[in-house]
Order: structure tokens, then C-alpha cells, then sequence
């Protein structure tokens, strides 16, 4: 597919960068870091300044069952266009990492706004609660439009305070039984695109300012527990232990080995010893290990080649070795034609050749994407890959290309 | 030396082992493990229990200033032995570990009690605090009594409910700032003798009942901190990634190495990784180092070891390394004449030949050791090598055959 339809539109992007950052001040804790973690003051008061913009455009805004905002230009025909991303932040997190891609599809919005009625319909979506830093369920509004969210296991989930999150989403107007007729927004939607700062290191390490995302690494991420036995650390001759942590560090250092071999990530990102002393070899030690892959098969053989590993380690150190599923994700291959339309739109805005990469980090567009609608998902460099902290941070050029990119792709997808 | 002034007693033994179970009937949890943490009610109870059978012998017993108990026999001449260990537990820990040698001390002394006047007076010591399970400080009322407890330091330390050690003792009739004026009770000490369970595997693995111990090993505790980069788990490829956690898994396991090439043990027991999450490589990794050596130059090797593998170890992970000592203790090698008399009642107790071992765990012995009083200390068998558990056990007819061993030695002390 060729860029038809995609026309140079004044530039938004210096305005949108200008409007993150006000929104950051508005929303920001007393060290610099997000304070819009779902559910909570800060997350409604970067919707209610978000809502005083798509007034000024104006356009009509409302939320959906599943407290999801949504703001609609109505266009000449049938079938419809969502731009969006989401609001709410980890706790002390960045401010980039949600609000680029609402602010853009604003900025997307206001353009289409300002010209003819559109053929298609413009909707931006505020996703809620994406992050799900608060309850442990990540793309709670997403997966609800999507129809996959599991309505009674997520109304159970409760936040450290102990608050269950049906009661939480009360207060905010949403009632978890109906969450999923949110699914109606979706009917009639010919395509979805999302503008993101990358995350990670890779754009950065090829020194380029956008990229193309090719879809969505799949995840198996699995808990392993080593049992051994808890013996005196001073008493216990190296010969006679059975030591669950040493097992536990072999099998951190197996599992990158393992993703080399199968061109996936592989990561260790904690270990858990019992009884976690110094003077104690550990009886017990939990590993957490996320393997990820964009090929399904390639995840499956690495999520065997892990189990192997952790019962040969468990053999050779004389403990044992079990393992349990915590979270499972398909990898996604986001729509060809898409592709091919959202490069040609970083290409446009950034005046060179952008590269495609896969997602690791999951994104509401793969909730929808899962649905069977065709996604196109940007993404901007992030400065160092960091991310979910507030050193988060992205050139500001490369931010406005981003922005550029994601309204002319909205145009493109808005006249298909 | 040789066995003189050794005379077969009565077998205190079997009534030893009876007192040991009563007293943990009297002082254990609902789960069964024990409930003596020092400076609680349940050590109180213990503690009343022993100056109940005290006054049944009957022997005069008072507190010495820092809450240690004391017990003594005069002796027809000046000089002094003490036997002793303490009554307090880590939290839910067994029914022998330090009990056996309270109760195995007062059996010896009611032996001597019914006997005519030894030559030396006899005191049993039950220490104050041994396990520092509450505050962090072990071996308290001991070191107090050696003079070297650093007083303005402990008196700061809280426990986990944030009451200061000086308020907590100050309710038990201690004043932290006179603590050490205990030191008096260890003037004209000629010996001192402790029974203590092994709380390791290796006479379990040799399938012998008792052991005589040839000193403590020594200890280099530190805290390896490895610094990194802490990035998404799924953006980031395996190559440019600064994994803290790795960095900590492989100095885990090289530490182990370590210990094999000097004849030492070497521990990690912990690893903390932050942000500590499934979804993001660790920018951080703290290891818990535990290297313990009977010979202090071959100690000091092993600690350069470890740092020299840290270095190098960041170096390969692309990461920062600090380390800190946490704890240090010199190795101490006890009396040589002492060791030969320990080990003749230990073999008239048994009947058969025993081993001599380095004990791992520090014991109140090692703080008197370290005033340069002759120390003579008897290990028990350890079922399986457990400790500080209520799985903790060890057989009748060990303990017997400990508590006949301690009588032995006590009365052979006694009289030279």
C-alpha cells in the first residue's frame, strides 16, 4: 500500500511536546515522577484536563462501561478510526510512557478537526488503567473493550491497602459486571494506532528517532522454586548442602543462554531465598523467569529448554524443582497493510528510512489487535531504553516527528 | 594431658534428657517450636524454671549486671570453672539448641553438689541473649562478660517493632551503660566448658554420637552490591543489557568455588534485586556473602578472592561493583590441653573414639575463648543437621551421652 490519502499537515508536534509537559507539571509527585496511577487523584485530574482540551476542539467525549474515555469526530461514512493510548503511570513513573500517544491522537484530532468531515470516523481513546500498577492487571480497559478481560477473577484483585478493585472502580462511576459491554466501541472499527515511546534501548542503539512496531513479542513467564534444605551457613560443609539459592542463581544464568540460542529475551528479575539469611544456606529459593519470543513455536522451546534446565540444575545441586505458569501471552503479528502505511508515515515525518522492530512491553494495541482488528503501533526512541521511572525521557524532536507521524497516518487511515 | 582426676559418675543422663523435654513442654509454640526469644516472657518462664531446680539442689544463683545467670559451687581453693550456655531461642527454633547445655551444666553441678568440696568452685552461666534473634546481636550477655561489647552501639539497635535493646533490657533490671561490668564473673576463671548440639551434618555424616571441638571458624560477612540498569524485560535485547541480577547470580556461585579451593565454606543465604520485578532487568543486586575459614590467612584469601571475582564478574556484565563488610570474626583455635581432656571424657562417655571439628556457628564459648581463658566445648550429634527450626533433634542416647561427657569433664576441671 502506497501513502493515498496521507497529505503534509502543519506541524503539531512542538504544540503536543509543550501540552506533555504541562500535563506532566499538573500531575507530577514532589520528586518528578508520575502521579497518575489509575483509579487514584492524579489519574482524574489528567483526565479532566484532557477532557478541557477535547472541549476547545471541540468534540464530544464520554466514557465507556469499562471507564474508558473516548472522544469521536463523526465522519461521512460507516466505519470508524480509534487513535489513543493511556493516561495513568506507574507510581513515580515517566511522563511519556501513555500520555504521547493520547496527546498525539488529540493532536491528530484537532488537525482532522479544523478540515473537511472526514470518511471515516476519528475516535481517541483514553485507555484506563493500562499499567495496572494498582491491582496486578495490566490492560484492564483495553481487555475489556476486547472482550477478554476475566470479569470475576479481576473483581477479587485487591491493591496493597487491601481495597478489592470492584470497589475501587465504583467510586469511579464503573461497575466490573458490565465492564465488558465496553466491547461495543469496537464494533465497526477498521483500524487502531497507537503512537509509543519505545521503552527500550533499541532505537536508541541504531541512533534513529522512530520505528515501525511489527507486533508483539509473545510471553511465558513462570515462577521455578527450588527445595533444598535450610542448614547452618557456618556448620554445613560445601559437600553435604543442598542448596536451593545456588540452584536458583544457576538457573537465572541458564535462562539467558537459552534466549540467545533461540534469538528471544530471557529475563531473571528477582530471587526470593528462604530463609534469606546470611547465616543460612537457603532451604527454599523462588525464581521469577519472563521468556519472550515474537514466534510462538521459538517461545514453546524456550519455555521447555527453561524447564530442562531447571531440572538438570536441581539434579547436579540435589534439591528439587518445580515451576508454575504466572503469565502467558501470545505473540502478534500486527496487520501488513498497516505496516506498510505506518512506515510510510515515520518515513514522511522524519524525512528517513525508520526501522521495524517487535514490541517486548505489552500495549493496548495488542487488546486489540487480539480482537482481529488491523493495528499500527509507533514507537519513539527512549533516551538509555529506561522506562516506568522517571528518568524516562525522549528527544523532543523525536517526539514531534512521532506526533507528526501518527497524524498523518490518522489522515491515511481516516480516507481508506 | 590425661584423663586425671576423672571418675565415672551416676549417669545424669536419661534424667537430663527428661528436664530438657519438660522444659520445652513449658516454653514451646502452638507448632511446637520454641518460644525463649531473649528479653520475652517465654525466656522469663525458662529461667525461673532453672532457678527453681537451682534452689532444689539447692545452690546460691543471682543476675550479674549484664542479666546473665550465675550459679556457683565454692570450690576449697581460689580458682574457677565455669560450665554453661544459654536458655534463649530464635523464634520457633528447637528444644537443644543451648538448652543442652544449661541442663547438662546443672546436672554436673548437682553431681558436684552431692559430692564433697572439689578443689575448684563451679559455677554454671546461663547467658543473657546468645542468639541476638530480637535486636541483631549475638552472643550479648557473653561478650558483655568477655568485655568486648560495644555498648553505645547495641543500646541504639531496635527490633522490628522499633523498641530500642537499652528500654527492652531496662525492663529486665539491665542497664546497658553497666552491662559490662560483668567482666568481674570471668576474673580467676581457670576453664570453661560448653555442651552444645552441632547444628551441622558433619558427625551426623559420620555417624558419631559426640565430637570435641577445636575452635571457631572465622568470618567475613559482606554485602556485594552490583549497580546495572534497570530496563523493561521485554524491550530489551539480551546484548545491551546491564543486568545487576546476573552479575549477583554468578558471584553466588564463584564464592562456592572459592570456598573449595581454600578448605573453607562459603554461603550467599540472599539476593536482592531491584526493582525486583518479572517485568524489568535488575539495575540493582545486593549478594549476602558469608565466608567462614579455621585459619585466618587462608580467610583473608578467600576474601579476595570473592572481590576479586566481583571485579571481574562486573566487568563481563557491564555493571558497577561495591562490597561492605557486614561482620568479621577472627578464627580461634581453643586450649590444646583442654582439647585433649574433652576428648578423653568425650571418649569415657561413648565408649568408642570421637572426631575432632571446627564449629561453624559462634557460640558464647568463643567470646570467653577470646578473654584468653581456656575454652573446652563438646558437640552433640545434630539429626540430619538441622538448626534453628523446631525440626531440630538429636538422640537420646547422644544427648546422654553429652550430658555424661559435660559431668565428666566438669568434675575433671574441678579438680586440677
Amino acid at each position: 500500500m502506497s501513502l493515498v490519502g496521507l497529505t503534509a499537515t502543519p506541524d503539531p508536534g512542538p504544540g503536543t511536546v509543550a501540552e506533555l509537559r504541562e500535563l506532566h507539571a499538573l500531575t507530577a509527585d514532589a520528586d518528578g515522577g508520575a502521579e497518575r496511577l489509575a483509579w487514584t487523584p492524579g489519574w482524574v485530574t489528567a483526565r479532566n484536563w484532557l477532557t478541557a482540551r477535547l472541549d476547545e476542539v471541540p468534540v464530544p467525549h464520554e466514557r465507556d462501561e469499562a471507564g474508558n474515555l473516548w472522544a469521536t469526530l463523526a465522519g461521512a461514512e460507516d466505519g470508524a478510526v480509534v487513535v489513543g493510548s493511556h493516561l495513568d503511570a506507574v507510581p513515580g513513573g515517566g511522563w511519556l510512557d501513555g500520555t504521547l500517544g493520547v496527546l498525539a491522537g488529540l493532536a491528530a484530532i484537532r488537525e482532522l478537526a479544523r478540515g473537511p468531515r472526514t470518511r471515516r470516523s476519528v475516535s481517541l481513546v483514553d485507555w484506563a488503567d493500562e499499567e495496572g500498577a494498582r491491582f496486578g492487571h495490566s490492560l484492564l480497559g483495553s481487555s475489556a473493550a476486547a472482550g477478554t478481560l476475566d470479569v470475576d477473577r479481576v473483581a477479587a484483585l485487591r491493591d496493597r491497602d487491601g481495597r478489592r478493585l470492584a470497589d475501587v472502580l465504583a467510586e469511579h462511576g464503573v461497575d466490573v459486571a458490565t465492564m465488558t459491554r465496553s466491547r461495543d466501541r469496537l464494533a465497526g472499527v477498521r483500524a487502531y494506532a497507537e503512537l509509543h515511546i519505545e521503552q527500550g534501548p533499541v532505537l536508541d542503539a541504531a541512533e534513529v528517532g522512530l520505528g515501525v512496531v511489527s507486533g508483539t513479542l509473545g510471553v511465558e513467564r513462570h515462577e521455578f522454586v527450588f527445595t533444598g534444605r535450610a542448614v547452618h551457613a557456618g556448620g554445613t560443609p560445601m559437600e553435604l548442602r543442598h542448596d536451593a539459592l545456588a540452584a536458583a542463581a544457576r538457573l537465572a544464568l541458564a535462562v539467558r543462554e537459552i534466549a540467545r540460542e533461540h534469538g528471544g529475551v530471557a529475563t531473571c528479575g528477582r530471587i526470593d531465598a528462604d530463609p534469606g539469611v546470611a547465616t543460612a544456606v537457603a532451604g527454599e529459593a523462588t525464581v521469577l523467569v519472563d521468556l519472550r519470543h515474537a514466534h510462538a513455536p521459538a517461545l514453546g522451546a524456550m519455555l521447555r529448554d527453561a524447564r530442562a534446565a531447571a531440572g538438570e540444575i536441581a539434579s547436579a545441586e540435589r534439591v528439587s524443582a518445580s515451576d508454575r505458569p504466572l503469565h502467558r501471552t501470545a505473540p502478534l503479528t500486527f496487520d501488513a497493510d498497516l505496516l506498510a502505511l505506518a512506515h510510510d508515515a515515520a518515513t514522511t515525518a522524519t524525512g528517513a528510512p525508520v526501522p521495524t522492530l517487535a514490541s517486548g512491553p505489552l500495549h493496548d494495541a495488542a487488546a486489540v489487535a487480539a480482537t482481529g482488528i488491523p493495528v499500527a503501533m509507533l514507537f519513539v526512541r527512549s533516551l538509555g531504553g529506561v522506562s516506568h521511572t522517571r528518568a524516562e525521557d525522549s528527544r523532543a524532536d523525536d517526539l514531534a516527528a512521532g506526533v507528526r507521524a501518527l497524524a498523518l497516518l490518522t489522515r491515511a487511515l481516516a480516507e481508506r
